[in-house]
């Protein structure tokens, strides 16, 4: 097909790129052995450089092998010890271990230490499986089909889900070539997604382990393991509906999409709802700490205000945390009616005492129990807001700055485009 | 207790009252028994009267038992024709039979035709069992315990729950009588009900059959009858509060309440809240028909106005049929959302083509659903019931009068003492 010819064009390293790329990793990893001569750990290439599915300019994934007989905090700081020493402008990233980013000439390098096991399912972190994986592709990978990975990946990409880390949750590089080795061809993979129900089991031999999420995959070299459970419930349904989409009506869109235009604020009058934009300081923690945080944060306020008539929450990130809340109300009326307890409840004496003479109305029976019809603490948002934050846990480390809280009604202080997402939604071939 | 001989003194007939009472009947019957003579049909005092259990100016109940020969028809133009011809200002009325109400001289009595069966269980119609609940009473019932069964009657009267019809959804005669040779006296009804929980289960002999209700009084002449059934909840509710609060604080109003003063309408400013008056003709239907369409009608809106967050609703009845309704708003934004089918479902096409560019937002997904923002069409509460009446039947004989209804949200169309029991709502005890 023409289409995906050109699209391999935009994506696909040159056979140039694709030489200088390996030899630059042979280059770290010659580096890497000589410094490590006293110590019983040896540098591999692993990632898509190593499996030859690599987009464009990606990253390449050094790992340093240790023996087990070190400790986390040895391996950890020889890692970042080393990776200072051979790349420029090292950065020091903190996922499971701590590892280095940096370049190498003007190539991006990322060195990461694990411990040498004898088989993934015996692994002491989480990485140690990540060999595991490239030595599994290599082999069941073939050749001709490293481009299909390379088009699907772009694919998940262009549609927002590529990616297992917590701001995305979507599908790894791993799940993305588990995918083509099981279906054959991308245009085979959205084929079978395209039907795709509530859920989905997948492996390669026929396991079948039941996990929490919509999709699973086997992981072929630890079937205890999901390789899908990073997949998040909308990220799972928007593969089904742009597999669907795509097979109906091919286009580079899909694979390169827009972006959002500013949001036209004037469409808000005619919505008639109101818009409170909440924003905090950005706590200093990775994005695979945050973003859960930031996910509960919403999820236990739109659970929490349902009274306001909340029609929908967003959020985004720059310096500060920013949460987007639009509901039919933003000030609620004095009277709220207040649930006590069954009629036969030794507490209801108390119900009644507490509410005789100063509720508005009551007690009253209704269904068995007790009600009164009694006047509201919190009767602007912000202020039900405040009360749920102060009584209740946003999360680790957004807690820590919650003093940094600034309300506003006025939606002209929200990132234009990012409002467009929220309140002027788009699939992403269609931007 | 003085309490006690106070109450029974202003709710007990007079000797002379009782004996005239009885007189009476005996004419009656005896008049019946010399219009029947050619017809296999007895009269016989059942109800109150006949147990000695009435309060003042109790209606009197002359039941005629026919035989099983003649049908319903034939039994049901005798028993009119001849309650037409004994009783003054005669009135036919409709239950599961019709029956005449009247007077002879100044007392009330109503003259009802049932069949003659051997046991309780063999009846053809439910008023067939009433002679047998009269027979068990004159056996079981003590006769000091007569004056306990007034004193309960009046209580439940007091607390507005006696009588089991419609209207009331309350506590019979029969079943005072029950609880009476139950637990003894008025005190030890009211002492055992005020320790009820969610469920309470009475038989006279440990019979064990469950119902729905929350109280069942097994019939002990008939053992598949619950005599409660017609008890709601509220009224369940309200016997076992009203017991615990007689006994701490024992008190004539308890029996004889006040009546609701008129709402005070600036107390609806302070509420916040807004008010909507519904009516519409009162359909020609005695009230056991009545009642349950009102409180059906009244759930129904209270189950389908949930955007308009409904704070109460409330009903009374005069010529016409009225709702009270409160609730946040009477109006609510253009903007509503629409939840749409699951992403894999085969109705999704017809969802994204339906709305694709007519909504304000999306389609979008969330949690594995496609959902739309839309233009909302029943923006103000009047026309979301119009709706509602339109789409779905509120009661046969309210279906009928439908054109009828008429909308207020000016809240001085209410009759006042009726929106005070609604809004401002008092224990009887504490009117």
């Amino acid at each position: 097909m023409d289409l995906i010819n050109k699209v391999l064009e935009r994506i696909k390293p040159s056979e140039e790129e694709h030489k200088r790329t390996i030899e630059l990793a042979k280059n770290v990893i010659d580096e890497l052995k000589s410094l490590l001569d006293d110590i019983d750990a040896e540098p591999m290439l692993v990632g898509s450089v190593a499996k030859g599915t690599n987009l464009k300019n990606a990253d390449v994934d050094i790992f340093i092998r240790y023996s087990p007989k070190y400790d986390r905090s040895t391996i950890e700081k020889k890692t970042i010890e080393l990776g200072k020493k051979i790349l420029k402008n090292p950065l020091v990233n903190y996922a499971e271990h701590p590892y280095v980013r940096g370049k190498f000439e003007d190539v991006d390098f990322e060195i990461v230490p694990c411990y040498r096991v004898e088989e993934s399912n015996r692994k002491i972190t989480s990485v140690d499986r990540t060999p595991f994986h490239t030595e599994f592709i290599l082999k069941n990978l073939r050749e001709w089909q490293r481009d299909e990975v390379r088009l699907l990946k772009q694919f998940l990409k262009g549609i927002g889900i590529y990616g297992a880390e917590a701001r995305v949750e979507g599908f790894s590089g791993y799940l993305t070539e588990l995918l083509v080795i099981k279906f054959g061809t991308f245009m085979d993979v959205l084929k079978n997604a395209q039907r795709w129900k509530r859920k989905t089991h997948i492996s390669l031999d026929n396991t079948k382990k039941d996990f929490e999420s919509p999709l699973i995959f086997i992981d072929p070299v630890d079937p205890n393991r999901n390789v899908a459970s990073a997949v998040s419930i909308d990220n799972y349904s928007l593969l089904i509906f742009s597999s669907r989409e795509f097979l109906k009506n091919p286009n580079e869109k899909f694979f390169f999409p827009g972006q959002y235009k500013e949001f036209d604020l004037r469409k808000i009058d005619e919505r008639g709802t109101k818009i409170l934009h909440i924003w905090m300081k950005r706590p200093q923690v990775v994005d695979d700490i945050l973003f859960p945080q930031i996910r509960k944060f919403a999820r236990y306020l739109s659970e929490n205000l349902m009274e306001f008539s909340i029609t929908k929450i967003g959020y985004y990130v720059d310096n500060n945390v920013h949460l987007i809340i639009e509901s039919y109300y933003h000030d609620l009326p004095p009277l709220m009616v207040h649930e006590g307890p069954p009629v036969w409840s030794k507490n209801s004496e108390d119900f009644i005492k507490k509410w005789k003479g100063r509720a508005f109305n009551g007690p009253y029976i209704m269904n068995g129990k007790f009600f009164a019809d009694i006047e509201r603490r919190n009767r602007k948002i912000e202020d039900a807001i405040m009360k749920l934050i102060s009584s209740g846990s946003i999360g680790k480390d957004l807690d820590k700055l919650k003093e940094t809280i600034v309300f506003s009604r006025d939606p002209s202080t929200i990132d234009l485009k990012e409002l467009s997402r929220v309140l002027d939604y788009r699939f992403p071939w269609e931007l």
